[in-house]
């Protein structure tokens, strides 16, 4: 992989400063046409050997373009902050908005390899890491980033003459260390981890392109050329409007029977008992946030359901038994300006809480194969990868002990049709009902469909999905608690997510009432 | 994953009975019309837990639907002939060409499934084969197949009741085995395994389908509209005629050199020395075939290069050393209509050889990137995901200890042409001579840049590249010979490809003259 990379390329001084000052002038006109159009982000990912360039070439970029819209996010130790997140959140927190570019100096690659070198993980860790990044990578490609990966490379016998001629010349020779020395040491077993990675997560879409490094002028103006071809290319195709539709459809219904009309929607649960178990779960949950175990973990609650369902009520029963430090609300309307300039994602990505706090989402990331597939906001090949991207995202979570909890509130027809009433004849319950949720009523057996794929396929051993019979508010509101109480402490005990989905008549998950 | 499959689904006999003859005719009607168009393969795997209808569906289909144009693999224990090869060599032979419908009846995720539950493989050899499988499938979607992934599901409770149902019936008891029994007491086994590998291999391109499979009704019209639903879509679709452009430029040039000006194509070798190294050599191939080590490896040696460059005279003086039933040459030129009608690697998996043997690409998959890539007979999306396919495909040999050496022979363009006047001028070797190849000739700067991507995105540790200075023939062949005999020794001493790529002045190959 590192053929043409290890021959002795070089461009003449001449020849460079003829070359420069026009790809300058290119760069920049693309990067502003770039900014103007919107059209896309673009990631750069600069990998590769020590004193190979790395760290002149991302310097150059800025200097070559408009530093104003250019990020450059160095990747070193984690933070505290970053540390308590599942590694690829200061990735995500880093990505650059469509009409930017950004620059990742390192990136979800560094630690993997290094961590392989130094034998800190074994060959099937690395395998499962880079599966993880070609999947990564092929959703950002999906999303519509211009990914460029950047490898650059310096041969041993031209690692060692750098450093021989740093060291000799006495301005230069602070520039040489110990570890230089010592990577180039362990230069082979480098090569050993790198070789691989470099043919392994090289594919048609995001190919490293790797750069020799050795000569200065020759790496600059193979990188500026390429980050031009490369933005030209992208910023004057024509929009493609139809995508070949390679997925086959999902299952048609051949009975009425699906995991919703499964479901007995009225659960009997008196007011009186309501409030008795209520109390009780709310110090169950309470005392498990103050918990010391609780701060080796975080929980991320997820409430989907239908319009009316009882989602707002059941999150406040939830809320109340905790301290307002220890949790955070998130209501997912539709994404602002910024959302939208970003992969779907992302904007909750940036939520994933610290270690001890519980996260709720007032819906959520479905939204993409909910709404966003039924009104047709986004098209078929795009929701149907959603599937195995969110599932992705929450395995992230869950590895990094991330506890994810997911509820779906259902109630029939005939209970919307009598809340939505109800909601319009009470004036204090006016604001809570919209246009909106008429026309989304419209669209019942397509959102009843939507829902049902979205639990076949989202419904995981890492984060099943819970059902929440919901015709009776009590009844509902007791179910999540108890589901949520009894999670986490089957996460506090073990960290095996404990909430069985109830699908149909016979839930799976311990139902107590 | 399995919420919906394990809901008691039914379907009753009337509504079956009325919906069945429509439904035959529908698919009899896509079948024809698949058939008529040839505009692409279908392919449908059938997975899943025993007792769930597998075999059942498997014959309906073929009942339903015209079994002239439907092929049924079943794939059980591997045969001598197959065992000799790597794993997915009996699944490319059954692939269905364009036009036709194939069923395979268990696949390339049974074996793993089923050695991971035994335990003979470890959760990282699973993964592994996981990335393999989502990578296999994501070629064969890009390629144009259809595939549809079929996932029968029974509940634990269901499958007890169906086996107890099965028992109490003196008519149907010798249904019932004691490896049923014994399945049933793995289910959760069974679960563990598979649910994170159905998540994991459910792509927006190829979901696994889950079907409920209690009810033969059921079961049987859902397939059935899946089907059809499915080939109507892809039938009915409007051709595409351009896809978005994903990938980047590969680098552009910033200097004169590259892997192949840095040849010295000039190499000395006079005939006497010639004719004693060739014997040498020779003599040390041929005890190599004839070593009982042998019989545990195969070797498949690649052969490109310019035209002209001499690579028939080098293949005879390595065919020549060896005893006629160890070798065979395989000449590759345009593809032939069968081969046209599957994924471009097909008619290089057919060959693949069984063990202690040679086999010989006089040309071969790396057309793809060479000449189809130039000529323009694919499209750039299609060659950039070609260069990852060929490396999983030589992972695959290399890891089934098939040895590959790949050689390009280069000469000058001067020499080039002096070969082609003499060709032109001498009577018998006017043969070798073609429009064509002048034709090649002019665009000898595309064709040099198009081997230099491919030396760098295809010389890996598993199957690196071997650049040969061919303007002298005679260094040429032994350079050849020597590389090969070298490269076998290595893989007999330890399976370690020994043959180190030569690119640039200074190769990594030991080249003794």
């Amino acid at each position: 992989m590192f053929e043409s990379a290890s021959l002795s390329h070089r461009v003449e001084k001449t020849a460079y400063r003829r070359e420069e000052p026009k790809l300058r002038q290119s760069l920049l006109d693309a990067q502003y046409d770039l900014l103007r159009s919107g059209k896309f982000a673009t990631l750069i990912l600069i990998a590769g050997v020590e004193g190979a360039g790395k760290g002149e070439t991302v310097n150059l970029l800025s200097e070559w373009m408009d530093p104003r819209h250019i990020e450059v996010s160095g990747f070193g130790l984690p933070s505290d902050e970053e540390s308590e997140r599942p590694r690829l959140w200061r990735y995500w927190r880093a990505l650059p908005p469509k009409g930017k570019v950004g620059i990742f100096f390192g990136a979800w690659h560094t630690q993997p390899i290094v961590d392989r070198v130094q034998g800190r993980i074994d060959a099937a860790r690395f395998e499962q890491e880079m599966t993880e990044i070609l999947r990564l990578e092929r959703m950002l490609v999906d999303e519509g980033v211009l990914l460029l990966k950047f490898w650059f490379h310096l041969s041993k016998p031209q690692q060692k003459k750098r450093l021989r001629q740093l060291e000799k010349d006495p301005v230069t020779a602070w520039r040489v260390t110990k570890t230089d020395w010592n990577l180039y040491k362990h230069y082979d077993d480098f090569t050993a981890v790198c070789e691989p990675f470099v043919r392994k997560t090289s594919t048609g879409e995001a190919p490293w392109l790797v750069v020799a490094g050795a000569d200065e002028r020759y790496r600059s103006l193979t990188v500026g050329r390429t980050l031009l071809a490369a933005l030209r290319e992208r910023l004057d195709e024509q929009p493609v409007d139809r995508l070949p539709d390679r997925n086959p459809p999902l299952l048609p219904a051949a009975d009425k029977l699906n995991v919703l009309r499964a479901l007995q929607l009225d659960q009997p649960l008196a007011k009186a008992a309501y409030s008795r178990q209520l109390e009780e779960l709310s110090g169950r949950l309470n005392r498990l946030f103050r918990d010391p175990r609780m701060k080796e973990m975080a929980v991320v609650a997820v409430f989907e359901g239908n319009d009316a369902a009882g989602k707002g009520g059941a999150i406040r029963r939830v809320t109340r038994a905790i301290d307002a430090r220890g949790y955070q609300t998130v209501s997912v309307a539709a994404p602002s300006e910024e959302e939208r300039a970003q992969p779907y994602l992302w904007r909750f990505w940036r939520h994933v809480p610290r270690r001890g706090q519980l996260l709720i989402f007032d819906r959520s990331w479905y939204g993409r194969v909910l709404v966003e597939r039924v009104e047709g906001f986004c098209k078929e090949p795009d929701w149907m990868r959603a599937y195995s991207e969110i599932n992705d995202f929450e395995q992230q979570l869950a590895r990094h002990r991330v506890l994810v909890v997911k509820f779906w509130l259902a109630i029939s027809k005939e209970e919307q049709y009598r809340r939505f009433k109800e909601r319009e004849s009470i004036a204090f319950k006016r604001f809570k009902i919209t246009d909106e949720d008429w026309r989304n009523r419209k669209k019942w057996d397509q959102y009843e469909k939507a829902v049902c794929d979205m639990v076949d396929r989202t419904s995981t051993s890492v984060a099943p999905w819970t059902l929440v019979e919901a015709n009776n508010k009590y009844y509902a509101r007791i179910k999540v608690l108890r589901t949520l109480v009894e999670a986490i402490e089957g996460a506090l005990a073990g960290f095996e997510p404990a909430a069985g989905v109830t699908a149909g008549g016979k839930p799976r998950a311990k139902r107590r009432k």
